[in-house]
């Protein structure tokens, strides 16, 4: 029995403009600063680290003694996460997903989780949203300077933004990802969701953000410069 | 005919522990970096600042021409606005609401809001949301340790995350703040679509965040000694 944490590490980068796992983040790779994290805490046995093709050079010579596998990912986030999951060694039976852009995270957000889905069988960290969400019309106007009609505001106190990791009993994950071709999802747990599996949400932190934005950047660097998390 | 920000800083700041609005950022408050934004602009005519009793003598001692009226706010952040909305001069035809905990707010975010509520009657700035938003099942369950059940995962690419300033048509907004005693509502735009009219989302900036929570602080001081916004 053992828990595996696959770091989906393979993005495109497209609105940060630069391959951002790579950036340097106080002395260590935005990557480098997540792994060790995974790498730290004692209930991660082993990471798979699925990366671009053009990456999996350096990312061979990061030496973190839990890295068994550097894995070429897929053309989405999920190809990616699958191909890690192709790679589980027999005996994992708890499978932790997490962005290698979450650099943020701490041990101890990864052993809540970890804790949570050993109990359920599906748990993610998140934290309650802080601004009012609204529901727009019309998804293709998105990003531009026109006008969005709204079509409804969300209640906003029964709405929490998802973050990784992610942690699953594997059952339940390979089974998710089998029916991943028809279900169209922005995070794993939906796809066990969508499979009728009670997914519970545990307690991340506002400082465990994806690096996506040049502005996300900017806080990281603030965040690590402050020597927190 | 004139168009007046209801600058609404009369909050508890409970999630800072300490009175965020006068804290300081890069050698301002954080009010004045807002005020210096609705000064500068000129869609905005006039200023009305709401902020909490204790604060009313320091706000009177800010230098900024365009503050016409400090009014002093309500228990919850509507009452507020409320309070402003009666102090409005009656040559105002359209209201710009702000948060005054929002510095990272641009000129040129205020502009556009300003000219798409002329267009429309009502206009939000926001941004699409970047982490997967899930439902919860029990908001009673809040900010704790034990696992929350999630209840289902929305479609992502529809969602965006509404910001201050949000601008109306006086009449409009008016109208709205008769009927809030039957809504309750988490920002004044929600007030407004309850009534049926049609609220416009323009693009905001993902600096253009609320301090509510120390991390947010972090990020602005971060964003203000990056000499950006």
């Amino acid at each position: 029995m053992s828990t595996v944490a696959i770091i989906s590490a393979a993005g495109l980068s497209k609105r940060m403009g630069q391959p951002k796992l790579f950036l340097d983040l106080g002395g260590q790779t935005v990557l480098e600063r997540t792994l060790v994290v995974f790498q730290a805490t004692k209930v991660i046995d082993e990471i798979i680290l699925v990366v671009n093709q053009e990456d999996v050079e350096r990312s061979k010579k990061l030496s973190f003694s839990k890295i068994k596998q550097v894995i070429i990912g897929g053309q989405e986030r999920q190809d990616s996460v699958c191909n890690g999951l192709k790679a589980l060694p027999t005996e994992a039976d708890i499978v932790a997903v997490h962005d290698g852009a979450r650099p943020l995270v701490t041990p101890a957000i990864v052993e809540r989780a970890v804790a949570e889905a050993k109990k359920t069988g599906a748990a993610v960290v998140g934290m309650p949203v802080k601004d009012t969400i609204k529901q727009i019309t019309n998804d293709e106007l998105r990003m531009t300077n026109e006008g969005i009609t709204i079509l409804k505001t969300l209640e906003r106190k029964q709405l929490w933004q998802a973050q990784t990791p992610q942690v699953f009993k594997k059952d339940i994950l390979l089974k998710a990802y089998e029916a991943k071709g028809i279900v169209k999802a922005t995070d794993d747990a939906m796809l066990v969701e969508k499979l009728g599996h009670k997914v519970t949400m545990v307690l991340g932190s506002y400082a465990n953000i994806k690096i996506t934005t040049p502005e996300d950047l900017i806080f990281a660097q603030a965040i690590v410069d402050k020597g927190g998390k």
